[in-house]
C-alpha cells in the first residue's frame, strides 16, 4: 500500500468520472470523528475533528474559548481509555482552579450528545436518528452534472466581489437553476436553500440536486438527507463521516466536480452508466 | 459609488501590498453578523451568517435539525421588529405543536447568547468580554509574510492527499515555521496550535504569526488574540466582522496573501513601510 492508513485519513474505493469514461480508484479521505472534551468529569463540548492531537485541541478550546488563561489552570488533561477495542474520542481534562471561579460558559458551544463516544459508535451518537434511506428513483445525467459548477458561478451576486461567501444551489431534474443562496457559513446557505423549500411546501425535494461551493462534510450530508435530497455534489473533497453516512442512507455523493470530471464517492447508480454504476 | 452597499456585504478601506507597492483601496467584504432564532418566545440558537433571507435559514435550521417535519408545524416564522434603529438579528418562530411533541433540542446548538442581539450591538453580544488590545511592538517584513504560504504547502503532510483539510501554521519572528496543524475544522487546527503553545508553556505567542489556509472568520480572529498572536493571515478573504474586531484590538489582519501580493485589512504598521502602514 503506497500510503499507509493513518488516523487522520482513511483510504476508500471510489468511483472517478472522467469524460464518459468509469474507474474505479481508491481515494484517501480526510477523517472526521467527534470528540468530546470533558472537564472535572462533565462534558463540556462535542466538536467535529481530524483525529490527532487531540489533547492539544482539547487544550487550545479551552483557552481560547476563554475557560482558561495559563498551563497552571490545567491540573490534567489526557486522552479516555480505548472504549470496546477503538480509540477514544474523549479528552478528560482536571483544572486547578474550582468552578466557581471559572468563566460562565454562556458562548457557543455544541451541547454534548448524551451517549459515550468512541470510535465506532461515533456516526450512531451524533447522528439524527429520524432520517430514512432515500428513495432509488432519481437519476440524471453526467453531462448535466458537469454544467452546474459553471451555472452557479455565473449566478452568484456577491461571491466574486468578496471572495469570502460559500453558496448552495439547487437544480432541477433538467439540470435547470432552481435557487442560489450565499452565507459566509456552509451550513447556513444549505438552510437558506432547505428553508425556502419548506416555506414553499417543495419538500422533500426528491427530484433535485444540492451543489455547495465548499467541502461535503457530514453535517451538508445530514441536512440534505433531512430535505430527502438524492445527490449532493461539491467542488471539493468529502470527510470521511460524510461518506459513510451517504452510503448508509443511500445518498449519492459527488466530490471534485469541476470541468468534465468527478468522484462518486456514493450511490453511483444515480448518475454513472448503468453497467458501471452498481458497486458505488 | 459602483457598489451601493447591501446588507450582505459591506465597503471598507484597505491597504494593498504589491511587490512593495503599497495602494490604499475600497473592498468588499462578506457580512457576518450573530442570528437568534427563538421558537415560542425561547432562545433556541444563534448562529453566525450573512444577513439576507433570514426567515428561510431560520427554517431551514428548524428543518434540518428535526425541529420541525413539515411547513404546517411551523405556525408563524418573522423577523423580529428594528431594535433601536438597526435592523434586527432575531427571527421569532411559533410552533404548531405542543412543545412536548417535539424532538429534544440535544445537538449541535450554539448556546443562546444572554443579551438581546441587534446589528450594531452584535460585536458586544457575541464577543468575550476578556480580550484586551495587543502589544504594537511586534513587526514583520512583508517579504517574510509572502514566503509562508508556500512554506505552509510545503509542510502540509495531508492536504495534498485528501484536499479536505484545513490548515493552521505558526511562524516565528524571523519567518521560520514552528508548527503546522491539520483538522477538517478550520477552528481546530487553530485550537491545536494554541493548544500546543499552552501545553509547551509559549503563551502569549507575540512575537508570531498564525497563518490559516480558509478563511479569517470572526471566530479565528478571537482565538488568536487569546493566544495573543499579534499577526493573522490566510490565503483568503475574512468577514465584516472579523475586520472589526481585529481593528478594535489591533490585531494585523492579512487577507489574500498569495505571491508578492497581499491586502491589509488592519494594523497594517506591523507588517508595512512606515509611512504607509498607519492608516492601516
Amino acid at each position: 500500500m503506497m500510503h499507509p492508513p493513518q488516523r487522520s485519513v482513511e483510504l476508500t474505493q471510489v468511483t472517478e468520472w472522467n469524460q464518459g469514461t468509469v474507474t474505479a480508484v481508491q481515494d484517501t479521505l480526510a477523517a472526521e470523528e467527534p470528540l468530546e472534551i470533558r472537564v472535572d468529569g462533565s462534558p463540556l463540548a462535542v466538536t467535529m475533528r481530524t483525529p490527532g492531537h487531540d489533547v492539544e485541541l482539547a487544550a487550545g478550546f479551552l483557552l481560547t474559548e476563554g475557560i482558561v488563561k495559563t498551563r497552571a489552570q490545567i491540573a490534567g488533561i489526557r486522552a479516555a481509555a480505548p472504549h470496546n477495542g477503538n480509540k477514544s474520542n474523549v479528552v478528560e481534562v482536571e483544572l486547578s482552579s474550582p468552578v466557581s471561579e471559572r468563566v460562565p460558559l454562556e458562548r457557543n458551544f455544541f451541547a454534548a450528545s448524551s451517549c459515550g463516544i468512541c470510535g465506532k459508535a461515533s456516526i450512531e451518537a451524533i447522528r439524527r436518528r429520524d432520517l430514512r434511506p432515500l428513495e432509488q428513483a432519481f437519476r440524471i445525467d453526467p453531462d448535466l452534472l458537469c454544467r452546474m459548477p459553471e451555472e452557479l458561478r455565473a449566478q452568484q451576486a456577491v461571491f466574486d466581489r468578496t471572495g469570502g461567501l460559500h453558496a448552495a444551489a439547487l437544480f432541477g431534474e433538467t439540470g435547470v437553476l432552481v435557487l442560489v443562496r450565499e452565507d459566509i457559513g456552509r451550513h447556513n446557505a444549505v438552510d437558506k436553500v432547505v428553508g425556502w423549500a419548506l416555506n414553499e411546501d417543495r419538500l422533500p425535494l426528491d427530484r433535485h440536486v444540492l451543489m455547495v461551493s465548499g467541502r461535503g462534510g457530514f453535517e451538508i450530508v445530514q441536512k440534505a438527507l433531512a430535505a430527502g435530497i438524492p445527490i449532493l455534489a461539491s467542488v471539493s473533497a468529502p470527510s470521511s463521516l460524510a461518506v459513510k453516512l451517504a452510503r448508509e442512507l443511500g445518498l449519492t455523493l459527488i466530490g471534485f466536480l469541476r470541468g468534465q470530471r468527478f468522484v462518486v464517492y456514493s450511490g453511483g447508480f444515480r448518475c454513472l452508466p448503468e453497467a458501471a454504476g452498481r458497486p458505488g
